[in-house]
């Protein structure tokens, strides 16, 4: 990751232990699975690479506005919003390791398996459940402690309030193209670009760190339609290295997402690029577990069929859109505009 | 139900439809799930009988404040954490029918099915998942469009977030205790009746409203501690009416809190008190589908070896507390005291 973002990690770290630690005494008179629950949540959130929570420090650090303990609390809320959508994701996706460790469901089945419980994969799915939703209350406690004006702190609550609802929308078309089997339409697919990872995570989190800096109105709105661009062509490159890539660092094996039959930009075009030409056949190998040899075929379909041209032209487009927007942002702090444009120049040539 | 509670329905339905329907236009510029969820949810919210709801009236109205759109508002987002803790509470609990009709995860489980779409328990299972997420969060959203003053509702907003999370540390001790075979210890067991009945369904919501009237935090604080006192009542009169009554309308059918093997201090005393005796055998009987004959058996051993007098009178003392407690609450309206002591009075002597 680079510096830009990196830097902020020990003091969101730092704010995500208080946020939690203050929470646990009231978990705690509850019962004994509040703090148990606090150690694990805490635990998960560390070993995050906190993208989200430092583009909360960015959004403010472009106003003007250098990291407080105020910033490092709003972005600990943001990861641990984060912490709280991946406990309820591993549930969906049925991922047992996340992050080099058991995932959190998979931590309490495994504590089923040592007490003997009843139906251990029952436990965990429930107490992940019950997890998430408790991890989400104190992402909201940590929110109502910073020590901004009334205003403020309403207006943070009410953007996380109404992008996470987004979120949650755009993860239902996320788990329905998982169970279709028709083709997923181009909207469908971009929509979950959008709000999954565009205003997720770029333009929330650079949204509240511009509030807090006081960015006029108008300046927030263009970072955060920016923010969603980067997501985008952060997406679209994630999908394209996922299946030109070997040995990529994006966390899965080469050629999972066809055997995920992920819906991608990616699929969709080769679907339509691909029926009547001399590669028909490898869209046959997607949604099963794929040789090496049938992954070098999709791979060059891809390339001679013209898809990764089209869509490289497409992610060129977006990156103009990008750099028009960040011209656009007028009130920047002088440094402000490199470090936006260092964070899009990252995500456009990032080869992993 | 009670007329005082019943009153406020209207009002607070109206809420509901307006809260969601809010949230419904952005919901729709992600995905079409996000219409088709609001009017899933407005469905599920509109057919509860919203208790909860009209007890944020009741908190404002004893302290004299008569309701109005904003209090109606909050009664709603009250029924709305309702809403989501219900959706969630099914997956866990694996209920498909709830309020007479599928509950949430279930629909979406049938909509699979009529797609085929591949894998629909699991389908069912996700979609509940981000269904319980989207629905808590339009909650918030509701609270922040209130117009009461902006500390106002970062206090409202703090006492929902801190009790939730409390809710869902109760919930997780539940579910522990359903998955166990050891014996549950009476903390754990007067935790659950505490948090998931007490505070989250008669304080959280009594609060709520006295807080808005303006009430003194001294009051709050003592009906704080009143609704927990009532909630318990609640609770243990509910288990009892589930042991002891047949036909009895607590929506479920006679001995099911038998079979389910459910922790309650009515089945812990029992469990202290059989052994050796000669009703030791009926401790076999929990845990497995019941006869009308051993539901007798187990009756019988309740009522001869003194579990109900013991527990009847332990629900009178804590009735004794309400009263002295409700004595307290110097401040409220005239009419208020009645109306809390027409609540108290129901809640003890309800027969079903």
């Amino acid at each position: 990751m680079i510096e830009t973002l990196a830097q902020h990690r020990p003091g969101i770290a730092a704010a995500v232990e208080q946020v939690i630690e203050e929470a646990s005494g009231h978990l705690g008179r509850v019962s004994a699975w509040g703090p148990d629950f606090s150690r694990r949540l805490l635990d998960f959130a560390l070993r995050g690479k906190m993208i989200r929570g430092s583009l909360v420090a960015v959004g403010a650090g472009v106003f003007g506005c250098e990291p407080n303990d105020d910033i490092y609390r709003i972005a600990a809320a943001v990861e641990l919003v984060q912490s709280f959508l991946l406990i309820h994701d591993d549930i969906m996706d049925e991922d047992r390791v996340r992050r080099g460790e058991a995932t959190v469901y998979e931590q309490y089945r495994r504590l089923a398996d040592e007490r003997t419980y009843k139906r251990a994969d029952r436990f965990g799915e429930s107490m992940g459940i019950c997890a998430g939703d408790v991890a989400m209350m104190i992402c909201f406690e940590g929110l109502l402690s910073i020590s901004f004006a009334s205003d403020t702190k309403l207006e943070l609550m009410r953007l996380v309030s109404r992008e996470i609802a987004d979120v949650g929308i755009a993860q239902m078309a996320d788990v329905a193209n998982g169970h279709t089997s028709e083709t997923t339409g181009e909207q469908e697919i971009r929509a979950v670009y959008r709000y999954k990872t565009g205003r997720y995570t770029f333009s929330l989190p650079l949204m509240l760190g511009a509030l807090v800096a006081g960015a006029p109105p108008d300046q927030v709105d263009i970072l955060s339609r920016w923010g969603e661009l980067q997501g985008i062509i952060f997406q679209i490159r994630d999908d394209q290295l996922g299946l030109m890539e070997d040995g990529v660092d994006t966390g899965k094996p080469a050629g999972s997402d066809i055997t995920a039959d992920k819906q991608t930009l990616h699929r969709l075009r080769l679907f339509s690029a691909a029926p009547g030409s001399r590669y028909e056949p490898v869209l046959a190998y997607f949604g099963q577990p794929v040789t090496p040899g049938e992954l070098e075929e999709v791979r060059e379909a891809l390339q001679e069929l013209g898809v990764l041209k089209e869509i490289d032209s497409e992610v060129e487009g977006l990156g103009r859109e990008s750099d028009t927007l960040l011209s656009g942002m007028t009130d920047l702090d002088p440094d402000g505009a490199k470090v936006l444009a260092a964070i899009a120049r990252y995500n456009r040539d990032r080869t992993r």
